[in-house]
């Protein structure tokens, strides 16, 4: 059970363009491309007439042309042409998923047309920000989105798999904060005058003692945003601070598999690309260990009882409530499509 | 839920001889193998003892001797020797398919053997007719048997699929008609003064424009004969024309996968070896081109909803038809062995 | 179905220490170490916070520390720390297994641990016995673990799998006796005046005829020790005999697959490394012989109708018993544990 009336990141926008691409979103195949203008359009990723792929077609102009008898697609579904015939039944016609461009990403809205709002989608304003410059990457994860965004907002595990990087022993010493305002989710960690994690005293050079900022901001369905900063400790001075963003949104690509896609945005050494670089390596690095622990987790769920119940810490609190936030949308979406006769729910996240 | 009483290749006839050899044939495992007097024989592959593979045995004349046990049946499947005792169960006994050698291959009747009539083996003389040469193949798809035939019943598809060797824009122009005989479905395309798709114009060696007549014959359960003919235009002179049968048979391995035989048989050029593998290489890569449409196709399909209902064109009239025979004939065998306590059904496909 | 009240080889004693092992035992992840002072431990490899796998954390003394988030589990599977804070539910604990360390294996008793009895553990000694030298190994095999034990108690099948080495048509021709005695089952083949198997005359040097003795003893859930003997023919005269014991012990992974622990031991030419080495060989060929006719089989019972009987044979008698004895235990287990809510069986094996 996905959040269906949610947006999704489906690529990169470098990713699109005018050859045809296929993406599984939430357990649905889509195809997406690029108008000639440039815009970006996505398609159920199966012709209306046998289901072929569409994605195994071919652009003509503004349209998808089956790959198999030439059903010709419009950007809203529409058939436009069926080879050897003149009529065309209204039936013929392939689900359009409203799309947005932002923060470098193509989003598609999986659920009702009629409620895709861009304000819904995550605030990720630091990808873009002037003055901030970011590197970032996709990776595939073969466990339940939701591993993921539990991973993320409960930060105590950088102590035990980021040792190398993001973690040490400090994290775990300093309790954690949080509060949901309707469907968002606010964590914070302030460590005082602590050692830095590897990976901040190589960006900084220095083994000096930090206060430590995490602030995470989760939203529905699976994006979290996670505020870093380590000043030079009792400073609060941010023009020495390490500052960065480690923006995160993760898209299901089916139950038990989903794509991880990652940037940190950072607000000083801009021009300096062997920082950008050194900061891309760790943090795929730091990721790919995640990615170890995330995919044996799976399993494990994958063939326990199905009843059995998972015990809880305090650490968890962040990404119970983040769960339960979720959990709330969905039922709720499940309920409006029972009341509606199958249509899609009409409540939005706020 | 495959045709049972019906005809599949299981083998081209030169892939048989004195070892054993495992095939899966509409679900169910097969041991195929020659007597000493050169007559294929086929079983069950499942050793009625302890289910071992049958094929991993050895064969002691016109017997099969189980790898593991020592377990010996003959060609009835009836079993002529247990190591070990003197008295062997009646019970002991493997089941014998009726099998039929014909057109180079090897048909295996799946059903009450009571029915298997070689007159119902389809009719593809061409492949063995005196002064006509042909070349073939066997090709493994991850589609169910009934996508391949719906293809080779609606050939609007050559233009989109095989613009490269026997497609172009004039096939979707001109009309089809079909018309339903019994078991059997016929549907013919003839197109007037058209440019020949580019392997015709290869093998003929000119451009110049052709009437070219398409007559697909389809029958049960997964069978289909295509003449090509390719006239210089207006002239219906045989002696100048590209003709040649495309010969397919389709035999299920279960619901998600196939083996393709087909054979291309052509009365012309004849002694041409260079002709032949031309004509070999581009339509194993003419149909390579549908293998990969179709298996995306299959994993569409399986991954939709179960109530999904396909938008049906003009062109698709032959397939539908060929499907609602072969519908016909399976739920007859269901309701006839229901009728029959489990037994298989009387009727035959006429 | 597996039987829980049994014990289960998880490895051999060389293979367990001061790295966490993962092992999959009758369906259910276990965590295998050593303690510091060198007593061997297993848990259940799922953390009771997330369920992480804990084979991918780390030994912290004669704990375990989550890789994930940090938690710690002593061998009894209690935990002592949680990151972040001081109280720790009594419910944050782990499954703790008896274990044992015997034959030079480790052991782990899948069930009710109040039942676990270390006199339950099949008698091997022949592995450790003063004077007997062994070679041995394990082979992961996909098929069900009984199947293994079928192959074990009828070893007519060496006639026909195995005529390279330890088979020969001898074999087939004499009778097998076999009595059930309590969870045991004795089969006992004796061949007087016999040739010997190419195995028994290349490592006696001779190809004169002897009386072969099998001796045959299954022990729940399956365990299989084979004393094979070979005499000068009428001499019964163990001194100048070839003896070994094949002592088998086969652990469930799943339903379809499972770990063969295999040793030969012997008590003649026990300095002999070529000879050690000679048999190693021969014997690991011989059950690879074995491991092929097995996954074939277990893929033609997946395969096939659930309600198809198998037609049984004379020599079947030995595994026949040994089925009905592990069902009637296994059934036994299920009846105690509905009646007991879910507890497990409190019957032993004896």
């Amino acid at each position: 059970m996905f959040l269906k009336n949610a947006w999704y990141i489906a690529a990169w926008s470098h990713e699109i363009g005018r050859t045809l691409t296929q993406r599984w979103i939430a357990g649905e195949p889509v195809v997406l491309f690029r108008k000639e203008a440039g815009e970006a359009a996505a398609l159920e990723d199966r012709c209306p007439h046998r289901r072929a792929a569409l994605s195994m077609g071919k652009l003509i102009g503004d349209t998808v042309q089956c790959g198999y008898h030439g059903v010709q697609l419009d950007c809203s579904g529409s058939c436009v042409r069926i080879p050897g015939q003149t009529t065309i039944p209204p039936s013929m016609r392939a689900r359009a998923y409203p799309i947005a461009e932002k923060w470098q990403w193509v989003w598609v809205w999986m659920g009702d047309p009629a409620l895709a709002d861009e304000a819904l989608i995550p605030d990720f304003r630091w990808n873009d920000e002037p003055g901030w410059v970011s590197t970032g990457g996709t990776i595939e994860v073969k466990a339940n989105y939701q591993l993921l965004t539990d991973n993320l907002l409960d930060l105590t595990h950088e102590t035990y798999v980021h040792a190398k990087t993001i973690g040490n022993n400090a994290i775990v010493e300093w309790p954690m904060t949080h509060r949901t305002e309707g469907s968002e989710v606010h964590v914070q960690r302030i460590m005082r005058d602590t050692p830095p994690p590897p990976l901040f005293a190589k960006v900084r050079g220095t083994e000096e003692n930090i206060d430590r900022w995490q602030t995470i901001r989760f939203q529905v369905p699976a994006n979290v945003s996670i505020e870093a900063r380590g000043y030079p400790a009792g400073s609060e001075d941010l023009s020495q601070a390490l500052r960065w963003f480690s923006i995160n949104s993760i898209t299901p690509v089916d139950d038990g598999s989903c794509r991880y896609y990652w940037t940190i945005t950072r607000c000083f050494g801009q021009e300096d690309e062997a920082l950008t670089e050194l900061i891309h390596q760790s943090i795929h690095a730091t990721f790919m260990e995640d990615v170890a622990i995330l995919e044996q987790q799976q399993l494990m769920i994958q063939t326990d009882r199905a009843d059995r119940k998972e015990i809880g810490v305090r650490a968890d609190a962040g990404s119970v409530a983040a769960r339960r936030v979720l959990d709330r949308l969905i039922r709720a979406e499940a309920t409006s499509a029972a009341t509606h006769g199958g249509e899609p729910a009409l409540a939005t996240h706020a």
